[in-house]
């Protein structure tokens, strides 16, 4: 088989100029998570099989990349199905192995546990600019903690990071699963169609309401619930306040306790905020995970089409792995949405140490080259960053890479020294 | 298919205490590598199984992990053959993704070109005590500088690395491979079983110069030859300059080159280096992998029997991908094991900032809430860390096992301050 040069479909070699901003996101994202209590764990990449198939995931179970059984356990000849040849896969998101993860290591580990984990995940999707089948997620999780001071320590963690990465005047919306099912049931949908309504429903910020109302219909829904159902949304762009208007609205389909919450929230986060930021009740956010229970977010920037990060409440996903229930509460930042932004604002990572070239003529050995090594290591332990490389046929040419790298000293080394 | 608690065999959950010294020894390996002008690149994990199966990774081609072929070009059922189901694997090593990396975008990086990668690598190898089926990397290469000049960069950087995370008495031994060819060649050995003849020269260290003896004899190699090779190894025992002595007594079997080249790395590396180690040349250093061309070179540590990361030099491999050779030199931290020994010596991360614990009554919501999450706010910006969350039943235990995440500070907040 011939070698390739490029990467794998879908994937992409990350170059010095990207890597430099990753690291300094990273670095930031860890500090400032950091001061909010939340520790760093690792799962491995690969998961049984079993576990990424377990119809938590959604869309993302489609497009696993799956991994073959190994030695006597493979039979490729006689094998009939996918099932006989595989035996794990690598993560399509960082939420499953969390909490197969906790679900093994609960009696090691605090509660309430703040998990922070940063790591690759994968999943075979069509490429497309932009969207790589290997990508970088970043997530924080709350396990343990049944009250709202989850979602509020959550959001200001995220905010606070962003603010610190330079991200002003962006949008983290916020709503409630429960909300959702409570103005579908009062509505008149039946239960079982809630999925299919909220998949219309999430299309809204791009067909309008109208269109909304169109694909219902077109549904087969009862004109009366989708009347009604807009009615809502009517009503909610003329209210002051969504949550009142809806709680008010809705009457005993919604329990008060999630009005509640959900406004605690609010006022928590708009009262205690670091950064330049607001927080949006919206009641048209969905969010795709079948896994969410309660309150749901993402954040919304105006640079960017789309959201850049999201999250929300799985209070059952636990009990799954363990026969018992942990509240559990997430949000993941779009790393990767993150870095393309700041690359297209032409951002420049902040504080870098001097940088320094000593470019040393062919012919040096010996001695002179160890006098010229021991001046880098000096510098270096002074803090200088020094490279010391060999000076090339071009030096005009090699200067100005090096001044592109960074480089902004120079130091030539030559074997007679009246050449300098 | 039920779910699975525990991680796919061979494979490994990080918990906190552990990730808290790997965040850290990573934060110290980019820090000082980058002092030495390299900078951070990243493939991906997934690579073209033929880049994977190219003979160069000697034993790790048996123990890759591979990926299933998805959609329409899979075809389980009319599959004979590995080869019809599969079309890329996860890399067990960074070399060769790197050596991809290269021929990919050298018309973007600079010459010579100075890689500093760090991620995980995956083998499919029995699972044993302290060895997993994914861990770190953590490698430097240099491609592109033909001259010493490469090896003696990534000595220094590397030993400066380890003598910042507090490691010392270290040795790091060298050899070269038209050595180790020269010293066969001489006994006259036939080329074709140079390879056999190293694989029990690597073994010195366990079984012994008679060892070495025995089983070259049980190979069926000549006495002649058997004697000749081992009187090498017992005038090196009595050498005071191994290499010098070698020089003299193979002639013109060893390239005048190869010495001095060598002798230059040792010099300058004792002249220059700033951590506390020696640096030894060792006639029996073989280093398993196949691609090595020139110098090769493994660090030994007092406190762990057998290696703790190595490297060499491999002038041939970018030629494979691209047509044309490129220098190339490349030097390995072995992670896992320094996380190890960092482990067991009871190793704390230096410098840390102070961390503080809020606890909250249940009933505390609304205003008071939002006046604790401020003061918490407040302190992060200032640069401690600080927890909030809500006091447990037990909210000794509790305390108690705060404390031992490193919390040396509480506060307690009631809904009925008198409580206080």
């Amino acid at each position: 088989m011939a070698l390739s040069k490029k990467p794998v479909t879908g994937m992409k070699d990350i170059l010095p100029e990207e890597m430099q901003i990753r690291d300094y996101v990273i670095s930031v994202i860890k500090e400032t998570y950091g001061r909010f209590g939340f520790t760093s764990i690792e799962a491995p990449c690969v998961e049984n099989i079993a576990n990424l198939s377990n119809r938590q995931g959604g869309e993302n179970e489609k497009l696993i990349f799956k991994i073959l059984k190994r030695g006597e356990k493979l039979n490729v000849e006689a094998a009939e199905t996918e099932e006989d040849v595989v035996d794990s896969g690598l993560r399509y998101d960082l939420t499953v192995p969390l909490v197969r993860f906790y679900s093994n290591n609960a009696a090691q580990l605090p509660t309430p546990f703040k998990a922070l984990q940063m790591g690759n995940v994968w999943r075979a999707e069509r490429p497309q600019r932009g969207r790589y089948r290997q990508f970088m997620q970043c997530d924080i999780d709350i396990l343990g903690e049944a009250s709202n001071l989850a979602e509020i320590e959550l959001i200001l963690a995220t905010t606070t990071t962003l603010g610190k990465l330079g991200f002003k005047n962006f949008q983290i919306r916020i709503n409630e699963r429960r909300i959702l099912k409570a103005m579908a049931a009062y509505s008149g949908f039946p239960e079982e169609s809630y999925d299919g309504v909220f998949i219309t429903l999430d299309k809204m910020d791009k067909i309008g309401l109208e269109g909304v109302e169109k694909e219902l219909l077109e549904d087969g829904f009862e004109k009366g619930c989708v009347d009604k159902y807009l009615s809502l949304f009517k009503g909610l762009s003329e209210a002051k306040d969504g949550v009142r208007y809806l709680a008010e609205t809705l009457g005993e389909f919604l329990e008060p306790e999630v009005e509640q919450s959900l406004q605690e929230i609010i006022a928590s986060v708009r009262a205690t905020k670091s950064s330049d930021f607001e927080i949006v009740f919206d009641a048209t956010l969905v969010r795709g995970m079948s896994y969410y229970t309660g309150t749901i977010f993402e954040i919304a920037m105006p640079e960017f089409g789309g959201s850049c990060g999201g999250g929300g409440r799985y209070d059952k996903m636990v009990g799954k792995f363990t026969g018992s229930d942990v509240p559990a509460c997430g949000f993941s930042i779009g790393f990767e949405r993150i870095i393309l932004l700041l690359m297209e604002s032409g951002f420049k990572v902040p504080v870098r140490p001097k940088q320094v070239a000593y470019l040393i003529e062919k012919g040096v050995g010996g001695d002179e080259l160890c006098g010229v090594i021991a001046k880098a290591q000096k510098a270096r332990q002074d803090g200088t960053k020094v490279l010391v490389a060999r000076m090339n046929k071009n030096k005009k040419f090699q200067k100005e890479q090096l001044i592109k790298e960074g480089y902004e000293e120079f130091e030539e080394f030559y074997k007679n020294p009246l050449k300098q």
